[in-house]
């Protein structure tokens, strides 16, 4: 196997740990008392195959702790687990990526510090900030706020399904579409051509995370279960 | 040379980069309307050896490119320099440690993360947390608060002399007194034994830092000066 061959590889097992339908994210304060080890436990129960650890305000040690456990458990289920900001804890307890935002570290200096097989994620907010990430080597990209969300404190205003319109027609490496996505508007986003939706409060504050990760897979089967 | 000598000369250029009298820390919000760039430069200037940024809130892009350009001064002026918590952005821009609290990663995690040469620090309120520290392999510890300060914001209440005392009896490795030290109170810290001080608004707050800083190491020259 000569280098290029070895590079084609790692990008190839990045693309799998990346094709699934459903993107989960913690979100402990909308997780009705629920810890966020408790929430992603259901989530993997309940099918999850990527599963990104978010979480702002709390103690560093606590947060390695909570992604330590969250690494061991996704293991177990063979999901993705993507540690959002923290480059250090993602490194630390070995996730399959980091999740990075426009205010984070440049893309350029994290590769630096990471394995090659690592994920490196990009929240975008347009066109020009996606073919910046992908000029700059992102692995996958986020795509929105869709629709308005109260989940991310720092989240930008929403940017609507035109900018998935683009993404669909001119984005060639895997994104994601996140931002407000529920159950009822489920079938607008996929309609407009997202390969995966990332969701957070219409997971994490359902009274049963399992039953309603079913019924969101379930929703749209020849689009969803494509990935599966 | 053996490993073993590797190791001990490893651990001989991290005390010579520790061995310093004074040890300063940026503070954005009390350098009267300065940024933590000018200041550094002004520490700088002034004969500051040991740097730490502390930055709590801000954009993590934007404390990565201070890092940056603070790691470029700091090299061309042959001082020490320490990243608060961010162990990503320490080992981003190649700093020459990272300073954790209690609350942070683990050290042992943290080491696994870093060139051998990193230095670690740890923040420590106990003889307990001083010994822990040591067996864990801290390179250096902070001592204190020696007494109340309001520029760490989640800082514990002030330990007082005596853990100093503990400090300078029992502490076989680097440290550093911290919290609330400034010129009035500098004479009683260093008659306790303080090999090193930390200091915030003292230096930040001056409205010339580097008369402030040279006062400061004038202040007590036999215990000061002996580390210059």
């Amino acid at each position: 196997m000569n280098a290029f061959e070895g590079a084609e590889m790692i990008s190839e097992i990045k693309r799998r740990k990346l094709a699934y339908p459903l993107y989960a994210i913690t979100a402990e304060e909308y997780s009705l008392g629920r810890s966020n080890i408790e929430v992603a436990r259901d989530m993997l129960a309940g099918g999850i195959k990527i599963l990104q650890y978010r979480q702002k305000e709390k103690p560093k040690r606590q947060k390695y702790l909570e992604c330590l456990e969250i690494r061991r458990m996704t293991v177990n289920a063979a999901a993705t687990f993507i540690v959002n900001d923290d480059l250090d804890i993602a490194l630390a307890v070995k996730a399959d990526g980091v999740h990075l935002g426009q205010d984070d570290m440049p893309i350029e200096a994290a590769r630096e510090l990471v394995k090659e097989g690592m994920i490196i994620g990009l929240s975008t907010h347009s066109p020009r900030q996606a073919q910046d990430a992908i000029a700059r080597g992102a692995d996958y990209i986020a795509i929105g706020p869709i629709f308005p969300t109260r989940t991310k404190k720092d989240a930008c205003p929403a940017v609507g399904l035109e900018y998935l319109d683009y993404a669909f027609k001119h984005v060639a490496i895997p994104f994601v579409a996140i931002g407000g996505i529920k159950l009822h508007n489920l079938r607008e986003v996929l309609a407009h051509g997202a390969p995966c939706v990332a969701m957070v409060s219409e997971i994490v504050s359902a009274a049963d995370i399992c039953a309603r990760i079913k019924e969101i897979l379930s929703f749209h089967p020849c689009v969803l279960h494509s990935y599966l």
